[in-house]
């Protein structure tokens, strides 16, 4: 069934999903009317279509300026930069920041040939004249968001910006003794006083 | 973004994927050239459109009847009755069964209203002439497949046919300290005397 294994490897090209799960999928479609499975085909298409990323801090977005770049509610002396547009969408989530953005679409990785001009530094470095007045590195805590997060320490130091990064320890809820040594370490070195 | 929200609400309504990995692979496809979504969204349809259940064993295929009723190098004389279209699969990768396939659409489940008229009893039931000599049935080890499983055996039993149903015991490589009660009883039931 031609038709059938060509789904299932759509399917199983995507993240987090194997051979196995593909093809459950796929049989669930199957037992879908035909005009929900046209749905659902005509949304992909539509999304791919209509989605772009912003012109500013290059989140995804269905418009030229995304939503939060566009707003006047937004604090533009402090931009946040990340890795990806779900970086966006989790920091949105917590509802504590009220900055601005700047989405990196990546992290240095000299191994596998991603430099500088692989992911949107010179956009951000454009981006840092200006009010502004704090630079939060919110990578992810891998060698390479690490890697990233010094090269963007050392492009942006000559500015008179403060540089930061968010907290690397025991995530909330989590059991101390099954932290692992790296984790454990930065959240000795990341210590702060306790206010009574 | 309705775009992005409706493509991962139509990836949330398939099993095993929740919101959250709903998300990642919305987001993934959205780094896919626009070829490669419409190729996808394509097979969507075309198998929905073309994948149909077979006319005599009800398993999922793209002629009027699968290749395997269609076969003549498997043997007519026994029927294994099973749950899903996958199970078939499921089976057919062991590659030690050379009958024939039943495919139930279901199971009996009188607490969620689904009867004897809802799963394909009826058209097993006019499959039990002829030369078939065995019923092998292989429904899943539920509450629901053991209900279906003793509905088929005493629907059959008029009949000289001989009905078996596959082992319930410890899967192969688990281990007896950690299986459950229920298959660990099952596994003693069905002992088999050691040849040597």
């Amino acid at each position: 069934m031609e038709a059938l294994d060509s789904v299932v490897e759509h399917f199983s090209s995507l993240p987090t999903i194997g051979k196995k799960t593909a093809r459950r999928l796929a049989f669930h479609l199957l037992r879908e009317p035909l005009e929900q499975v046209q749905l659902f085909a005509d949304a992909l298409v539509r999304m791919r279509e209509s989605v772009r990323e912003c012109e500013v801090c290059n989140t995804f977005t269905d418009a030229p300026v995304c939503a939060l770049c566009a707003s006047d509610k937004r604090d533009r002396s402090v931009i946040c930069v990340v890795e990806q547009p779900t970086d966006v969408m989790a920091i949105e989530r917590t509802g504590d920041y009220r900055g601005m953005y700047h989405v990196l679409h990546g992290a240095l990785n000299p191994l596998d040939g991603v430099g500088p001009d692989d992911i949107r530094l010179q956009e951000l470095m454009s981006r840092l004249g200006g009010g502004l007045t704090e630079l939060i590195l919110a990578l992810n805590p891998t060698v390479e968001g690490e890697v990233t997060t010094q090269y963007i320490a050392r492009m942006a130091s000559p500015l008179s910006i403060t540089i930061t990064r968010i907290a690397r320890g025991i995530p909330v809820g989590a059991d101390l003794e099954f932290a692992d040594d790296a984790t454990l370490s930065r959240a000795f070195e990341g210590r702060v006083r306790v206010t009574v």
